[in-house]
């Protein structure tokens, strides 16, 4: 007779303990609503927006509802220069004219949310790509700076989530680009991660996982903090420990967390499966922010 | 006592009958899709374009579901023209090799179908923007003419129909782009006409309705006809009565009707409120193409 | 190639007006109940009749939930004569013997209820006849009068809309015959009217429909007044402005609004397709009275 | 200690006894449809008459649905003689002009159906009555005889139980008056027995109960039959042993239960309870015939 | 023609009161929860135990839930005495070592409990033994003594219907042995009277029957009280009229209404068919205990 | 800024992938039963009773449907030692007189099954205890045997899934007690592996888990055989390479996979998390029997 083989018992005892590890998060988020900012890093890199699709479709296969918000890419400056249309910017924001808007628009809608939905289907899921025009998902008001004209850069001012509880009641994964439409009848351009966070907003998501190309956010001492409260993340804006384009972020997880969403991530895109494993372990990747 | 006025009761009675006349129509296309290939004029011309959104929402406020097809437009040939990229046809059909693809989805799927979106909506509609792409919504193989290479341009080879019952189940009103994908992972261009078909085809759709520019099918001596079983277009056709760019038309009625579609109608896509008319009264505009 | 000939043109933007314009109240009304008093010329003169049971027909078919409540006519008076009973009068209203009441009770439910029911099956409707003593569907309270004892004249005491239901939940229309029953065990004829009213303000009826052999509500110098609120219609009866059998119906009006009821019509029956021309025009045909 | 008293023990006994039978016919027949054809003595007495009302109730209460077809009485022949109507008959059957017509749909719908109604109302029931000119209920055409016109005689020719099942749905005992409409617009006046085997038929009743005047069918010798095949009641009828109005109504009983009815029972009507005797007793009280 | 025979008129206008007067109870328990605290003679007595056995069947056949707590019998003791286990008594009470309770477990839930389940089977019904461990059923918590250590002595905790309301659902009959666990881990021997009160308690039953081997409660002179209020109950107990085992029963009883039971009734298990004399008679059999 | 750590890295690639790996399966068997039999070292040893009973909660909360059949254990023969009876055996079986039968039976459905439900419910599950003759769960008839009388020894003759569906619905795990009725009225003791076969195959089993006290089906060789055919487990039986108890095991799995259960595996209990493994990896633990 064979006795069990020691090694393989070594092993078959770590993804027993993974599993077992894994399975209560399975059962607490399954029917939730998981809305992610896709961007940076993880979008561009080959390798890396592979292992995202499959990880959506992972995630969607174990009850999870995850809604995918994505941001822009180098191609919107690339049609641009190829069209000859200058741009501008006030405070890092381009400053869209109606020109301009329009190639973003064809940009967003009409390449990048078609390429991820594409990936996403190969990888054997049903995605749906949807601009924030469709079914009124997205209604934007015109944001104004007090350093000049932005044009058509606008913010989330209503969420109609109509459409993506239709996808969702139809098992159809929801890819949504972040473009809306005026009250006025005008176009606009809106921050991805903004869009996002109005999103998971409307949707009393249980999570709003921001995929960046930074480890999540880091202490004085330049450590990564796992977890914060609204409380203890207000503190380090005020501290001045937290700067640049972290800030925008963080006010966002706020809004975010104080709408009813459960909590905010910063996570690490560049780490391959960050999603599962954020989701799907005990210490997580990246930053936790909860109401307290 | 006053006494029923003679010219309002004339009145009065005109519009009884039409709306006595409608009813029953109502009554029977209630739940039925009516697939619309949108195009041409009715597209191009700023006032029809509004009059085709507003009956758009008043055919899906009484009951029928309206699944709109549309077709490309001069912006294609626009952005082409401005990126300097060649193009060259055959048979009519324009060659599109992979940065020719790229510029007309991003027309197609960025621009165009966003535009239709938002006049639905305008006009107190809710309307949602899809890409043949969505949810494995339109599957193409490669067209292939013997006459040379047409690069990305496809044939439906799969529709499948889940996001529209999705859209439908919510009261949305789905608006397609005809940009399908092929399993080879590739974007493939397909003819506005020939994707409605397919659609009608696997909805079971009541009516396939294509908007042109002309009033229909002409006889001989060029007066409209106003009904045609498949035997007598077949005829028709075999008699070298039609002739260009009916021809397809015409096969699209054929392969539609034949795949359990109730009817086909080419209708005059410039009268105003062609689609009213068609729908909920007896006569008709345009040419009705059954089984026999 | 044939243009569009201008005649017809003219006709058919006509016709797509007039659907145009009713569609709306198509989509407004679905679903909604209208309480609809039949009576007069409407039901005596036998083209009417015929014109009255197609629009109930064409009403129901659009999705809304016409409830019809008849009045007597000249038979119950015919009958009485043949069969040698007297019948004497308190201010207008017949007092009612059980000789009498037993005469009532047999033409109201078992002739006139049931001619209507024929009308309506024959021009391909589901009707069917039902009398307030129908699982207590009317129960009445004697009406007191100080003139002297009008017998089994009844008032409405309490409605109950079970069979309503029910008959709406199998697409059928009901067809009401104004005969109660007291919780003393006897029969009450109830005015149909006010029979109508009351089962509007139990049903939450959109519209108390009363059809009459006048205009609507006249003012000073006999012009039509197409609306009217609450505090107005009190106003003109305060005013001497409205006399005779317009005030107990006016107060019909007053009191299903004040219960409820969206709005009440007094219209006139002897104008053909008078219901559809109220229901599915801006305009109306009558004097509508609503809250404010 | 007190010991069970020896008297109260055996009725206790005989009580249980009673129940305990009972309760699997409770089982047996809970949702199942009873058409019960009511008349003679049963519906002219006044005690057997509040009787029956109350074993409607308590049979719908244990989830019974009863329909109740009743026959007409004395009252259509008073109120034919006080209008002066003269009547001829054929074979017994009264011939049946438009004015005869007119009083006995009046007297039958109008005025026999509702007392029933409210004599089941009063017990604490819910009734309906139904004419079956209702909801396309009874459809006839004109019985034929040899003998003469009868008129308005008719035979049912098809059954809608539409409004039916409505009523059962909605918990409300369905008391049918058996007058029906053709198709070429006329009514006719259908014998109650055959009314209620075609309504038996068509709504798949388990039992098809005939409320008669005699103890059942009996043998040579002037004893009951409790129980008949279809063939044996076809050999009766052959052999002459069943004579005079019994023969009609043992024919109704063939067809009902050769359309499906599980049996048809002869009652007498004139035992108090005895539908409730028949329904929840193993003996039964008449004669029932079956299928073999 | 052969009249009613009188005799049998007799015995058919009784059988037909007997029905009549157990209808309406039918209908005010159906879908009503029952539990029933079986024990005693009845559970003992052979023949005794068929009946309540087929009497259990009945009551769930006309739509009353039927819930079965049972007591323990001699076979404990017997056990305990083959394995030489010997048992000490508090106030009447075992005490309950570990090795008593494992024996109590398996003669309550092994053997008693089973017997029960294959005695309503084996009648027509579907019954399912449950143990209160089962789902949460039952949780205990230690009784206290101020005598001495009970052991594994419990009360009632909390109840969990879950498993009941499952097997309700699917019309099985719950039959349950008193037998608890604590938040300790540990096993506990519940009172089944009070395990019966509890459940009847958690399940909002319409009645509490304990079956006893008394006639009820006794007045001072030994004659049978029909029905006491809780006051009534209370005033009793304290005048000392009520002394020994009735005490703990009817405080179980006191505790069951107070808790939302609508009545609880001790009842005489020793006459045969008790449960269907005091649910479908109006007299009953025993003592009802309602709030007022 | 920091840089993911690099053995992290290695820790999370090998949880993602662990994860990645078993989520296909969490939906590929979600809403799918698994019969496990459980007995030997897993239910004996006291931190594999524990491990054993937490896995079983995870996989009732990734939505499979498990459900228990256990065997029995030393505890039997030692109750049967302590009350003086003796056992005799034919062919390994016990020969079970009435005595034995009702030792066995408390035992089985008394205390084992008790432990194991209890065990569950600590792990934070919801399982509920069932014997077979619960809601004629496991009907039996004698096993007959020609070396002798085996006494209440039985075979599954027939299964009824009610109660297990209705468990299901109630999402409570079923724990079974191997211990049937036959129609005889007895009781009778069924085999564990044989009892979960026969519940495999009633229920349309995705699987039939037998946990054993080997490593699976071992080759001459001495080597672990991971899957099998049909075909091929019948050629090892044939070839004499399979002896002993493995026989009959390998016969339950036959039948259970020719009777529509999709797979059933021989797995090593000795295993910790063996079900984990075997349910959540590619490679399993045991051998996989299937059809071919």
């Amino acid at each position: 007779m064979v006795a069990p083989n020691f090694s393989e018992t070594k092993y078959w005892l770590r993804t027993a303990r993974t599993l077992s590890d894994a399975l209560p998060y399975m059962r607490r988020y399954a029917g939730k609503t998981f809305v992610i900012k896709y961007g940076g890093h993880a979008m561009v890199d080959r390798e890396l927006a592979t292992v995202f699709a499959r990880d959506i479709v992972l995630i969607k296969q174990v009850g999870i509802n995850p809604v995918v918000v994505h941001g822009g890419g180098p191609q919107i400056g690339d049609l641009l220069k190829r069209l000859d249309i200058p741009s501008s910017f006030i405070d890092g924001l381009r400053v869209t004219d109606a020109a301009t808007m329009e190639v973003v628009e064809m940009v967003l809608s009409g390449s990048i949310n078609k390429t991820i939905v594409a990936a996403i289907n190969k990888a054997g899921g049903v995605a749906a790509g949807l601009s924030g025009k469709n079914a009124g998902l997205l209604r934007a008001k015109k944001l104004l700076s007090e350093k000049g004209d932005l044009g058509f850069v606008g913010d989330p001012d209503r969420v109609d989530p109509l459409i993506l509880k239709a996808l969702e009641a139809a098992g159809i994964v929801a890819v949504i680009a972040p473009v809306g439409f005026g009250v006025d009848g005008e176009t606009y351009n809106i921050n991805a991660d903004t869009a996002a966070g109005a999103i998971a907003a409307a949707t009393k998501a249980a999570r709003l996982l921001l995929l960046t190309d930074v480890p999540g956010v880091l202490d004085k001492d330049g450590n990564l903090i796992p977890e914060l409260t609204l409380d203890q993340v207000r503190a380090l804006m005020a501290d001045g420990v937290i700067t640049g384009g972290m800030i925008p972020k963080l006010e966002t997880c706020i809004d975010a967390v104080e709408a009813g969403v459960e909590a905010a991530v910063i996570l690490d895109g560049r780490v391959p499966h960050a999603l599962l494993l954020e989701i799907f372990t005990s210490h997580g990747v990246g930053t936790l922010i909860k109401r307290e």
